[in-house]
């Protein structure tokens, strides 16, 4: 598998990203052997079965497949800030906000307004009220409230279910649309044991990420009301969004659910599996917080007096000869910055069982190299 | 071939449109075996040798992949038009202005001034000079022309490389850069027997569908300079057109460059053939421009007095008793209007050599069936 | 008064337009004397009754005062399109098209697509169905059509009532809402001699300006339902347009209404003076058309074989010697090219009568000097 | 004066805004005195000294006279930001993200990104270089850091000049452009006793209200390069904001910076005096921050467990039975709520030394009556 391959010799495994994933030889063969059709016309089956099937899934009238998570959550906050002069009130390090080059505003006039994120990825409901704007005209008008499950800035943690339910109940209470960034939504499912419908149960949109841990080569989905997704047509046409026969990319998709999805489990068990390494090991250079390791995120936090972010990264992706001698392996291991003191390690469909114990090793090779440091 | 498929045991060919072709066997082949990685990362290397035929073949520096012809224009007209106060100069009948929602304004806040389209789809080199801004604060700032080659909307024309040449003396004389929505750049090539490159000597960007007349099912590319393809990435990240695992579509693209472009001489002679047949009956129904015809569209015309388009497209998808028992065929062919009196045909690689005599005879018996009502 | 005082000794009369014109004496105390308050707060009382007076000059529910004729037209096309996606329909010389900085697309995100205005100003409805937009995801939301009375590029001339009609018509069967420029409606209307009302009668909304004939130094007003204007107040605000003690600048404006309105009719007599004294003349050299001459502005066509409109401005405004040799006086007549080959003159209340035999022999003499070139 | 004036008899004092001042007869007179000219064209000579006055002023190289502060503030950023995909970094209370309807987004298309105000209105500026965005295409480009001085919703505070000075030399090694929006810089300046010019040093755009604390009826400068003002004027005709015989309005501004700027210690007094009179009173219902009262605006706290802010401003706006009886007077005090739990009450040049006592008497008499309750 590609995320885990020889480099001049060294095993190579691949954890800065679960969007690395190469689609396997069967999902290939879904591709191959799906009927397509022009999906501008409409006439796509195998695009129009991954919408009905994600539609279900969540429990909304009906779906839209788009290119993108980004494109499909421009088109969800576009679509419910229709009318010029909207705000809305998102978290100040969800993946809209910051990693999404401003998009909303850039292209939409979306004003956005920020509410601080928890370290949980949840936001104080009584800061959201007193954010809602009321009818003034120095004011923009309140028109969407979007969260994120799971939370990626955060280290992949999951929405408690009770504060989804609270949430849902306030913005319903304010007249509020909600909507919910799902790139890793059945992560958060799977972490709960919950179907993914119960989550965005109170949600007006949702969009659903199909390339990254469950393994797509490429696509998103985003969920709604029927008249919903035909604005959100509308948008991604608007965006050069419309694919032809897009069913390809689709049957991949319906592949990743049907064979993904299952396996998004024994993702979160391989970062456990490292997290409670690292955290066993006690050190004062790389400490990880287990609460927080809920899915297959793990973000390692750096204490700046030692090591940063930049180092570990670097470290890692390098086999000293000291290294070699002592342990008899060339192991490099892929990882990426997070925030200024912390990094980032997710594990995905392809890496298999026999991958972790060798990340551990190097992982704590590494770490106490630093100590000695 | 799906465009040529059996409909309650009637024949179909399906002439709507060059975007419903579907991948062949062998082109799925080459998806399959393309090497691939996650071309936000810049580590798809099927994306990258697409990109880079891309460029060789059209003689600029660099290229980029883009979902769709649609996304493709905007990044294009987006980055020439960076910033704020521009303003296009573009035909009245050019697909950006006509058929991509008014992206250019409603996302980019770019502001369109139309030029005539002459029925070559040229236009007036002097209106040109005329509509372009001097630097007074009640204009916005002239910062680009756009052209269309092969123009949809006046029946797939080239545009004579003579007017080519002499827009691209006027522009640089301006200092205005040239954007070239070359959808069908590769028919104009064909039609001309001039190598791509030459039809966009004097472009600053093209942008080129894979999923037109080539066949491929999915994708576009834009070409110019490294600068230029540097600011189109941003853009196309932020409008979500940055896809993963990408070089499966690439990889359909390169096929279709490799096999479909040198079919399509092909699609224009049947089309040719067509129209020749049609303008042979010396109909006054329906009525057909052979000097128009040079690629792989055909205009029919129709006289309002007698028939309207839409009814025109109706007669051709339904197969009569009287007509059954006169040919001893079922034989449909789906095609759609134009223009309030124009209904357009269009060739491509899934239609056979064996389809064509099949749609002749269709359209005579139909044309005759008019006349005589 | 400024616009016809000394320069060097030389007697200067500035036609270049209508927006030039000085507030008078009395004007300036009936701003002294007006009762003032905070317009953001609505506590304005002379604002309040400018508007009420518009909203009734012109039958309309409600009205609000804002800074400049090109803030009233963006208020009320962004007003109508308040949808993202949204396209106008317009002249295609019209000055919300042409000289208004492309501001509807650059600030708004509205989409315009151009109707071929006529030499009386108008458009053909014919054109205008044809380029009403259905639902379809490739098209915008055609949103709004636009006219302008009096059409300043035409020259001035007035959109024919039975024209305006027959306009309303259409726009009410299509369920388009139609906008009025009225910059300088009041122009039109006492050319017609008919009430304002009666010219916007099937209009949504309504922009006149204050400080063009009407001779107030700065505002504009907007008409339309309670509901458009409630729209158009958060508008100004977003704009920047929300001023605090304007009753200052509506004082002017309500004492235009009273006194400069009745004089408009003078000003269109003496335009017809200047322009039947050019034509009387019959040169070849600058022409004037007659039936085109219906306001206060006067367009002089240059034939370009002999003279061009920078020329003729720039001869206007010197005195030759030979010229005060042979008139004994020393008149500079300040004009403005229009169009490639036009000039424009516009009269306004700060033109007295005496100007006008003036400027008429100035032209005489100018044109016969080209004459003889 | 008509800040405070009788109201069915009883005495009212409108301390609401500093915005709501009526011009004095001499600034009128100056008005009236002022030359003028059509400043679309360039030609108004009060509106050109006015622009150098301001100029020299706050030592920039030139000025632009605009009709509101939140037009000169939209025009500076989207002048600062011309390049689509631009992000701002401000304030999370400043005016411009909280007050100004989000127009930097609806209709420039810039994202806002927010750094979090302490309660001296100045920000950190380690989390300043924090979010600074580096070269990524998953984020905007980080164009412009505002500031707001004095700053409004933290009670008017002074930004202290070393943190300025700190800034500034933050935002030149990071290569940022520093925009102030100096509604009441002149405050600030008097409130330091500096010069207004050292307090924007290190600022390449500065707006400036003429309309508040110094008494004018409308309008704002702007301040910066010459090069700066060239895009400030194109966006002030763009937005709307060319007005014609403006030297009316810009009479008004140079007389109040003559006459209204050397008044405004003695609103920051009679403010301390308020402030000084509560704080001594020491209540636990309503309690003011002494050290943050620094110009001419007081915020008072409610403890919400006795009385919020709705409640206090209607109380004060009341005369009861009882409290005519106790005082023999009939005073009303018009302030308005701020923030959750604070009103606010602004000091401005219609308010005369007489009026104070008469506020400190109507707070004491309303705050030892929310005690007794």
């Amino acid at each position: 598998m590609a995320a885990a391959t020889k480099d001049d010799g060294a095993r190579v495994v691949d954890l800065r990203s679960d969007t690395l994933t190469q689609p396997s030889a069967p999902m290939k063969e879904a591709m191959v052997a799906a009927p397509l059709g022009d999906d501008v016309f409409g006439e796509d089956p195998t695009v129009m079965a991954l919408q009905e099937k994600v539609a279900r899934l969540l429990a909304k009238e009906a779906a839209l497949f788009v290119p993108t998570g980004t494109m499909g959550n421009l088109i969800c906050v576009l679509n419910h800030c229709r009318i010029r002069g909207s705000e809305v009130l998102l978290g100040n390090l969800s993946h809209i906000h910051v990693w999404e080059q401003g998009g909303i505003s850039q292209l939409g006039g979306v004003h956005p307004r920020t509410l601080k994120n928890l370290p949980d990825g949840t936001f104080s409901l009584e800061e959201l009220r007193q954010l809602v704007r009321g009818d003034n005209p120095h004011w923009p008008v309140t028109s969407l409230v979007c969260v994120e499950n799971t939370h990626n800035m955060v280290g992949g943690r999951v929405l408690p279910l009770s504060w989804m339910d609270e949430l849902g109940a306030t913005c319903r209470e304010l007249g509020l649309p909600l909507h919910m960034d799902g790139a890793r939504l059945l992560n958060a499912a799977t972490a709960l044991g919950v179907p993914a419908a119960r989550l965005v149960r109170d949600c007006d949109s949702v969009s659903v990420c199909l390339s990254k841990g469950l393994g797509a080569p490429v696509g998103s989905v985003v969920a709604g009301t029927k008249d919903f997704i035909r604005g959100a047509l509308r948008l991604r046409k608007a965006l050069g969004g419309g694919m032809r026969q897009a069913g390809l990319l689709a049957a991949a998709g319906i592949y990743a659910l049907d064979h993904g999805l299952p396996k998004l489990a024994q993702d979160h068990a391989h970062v456990r599996t490292i997290a409670q390494a690292v955290s066993d090991l006690g050190s004062k250079v790389i400490k990880v917080d287990l609460e927080g390791v809920q899915t297959n995120i793990l973000l390692l936090e750096c204490d700046l007096k030692y090591v940063g972010p930049e180092q570990v990264c670097k470290r890692l992706s390098e086999v000293t000869e000291e290294e070699r001698a002592a342990t008899g392996k060339e192991v490099i291991v892929r990882i990426l910055p997070m925030t200024a003191s912390s990094v980032r390690l997710v594990v995905h469909c392809n890496i298999s069982p026999e991958d972790i114990p060798i990340v551990v090793e190097k992982l704590i090779y590494v770490i106490r190299e630093f100590e000695r440091e």
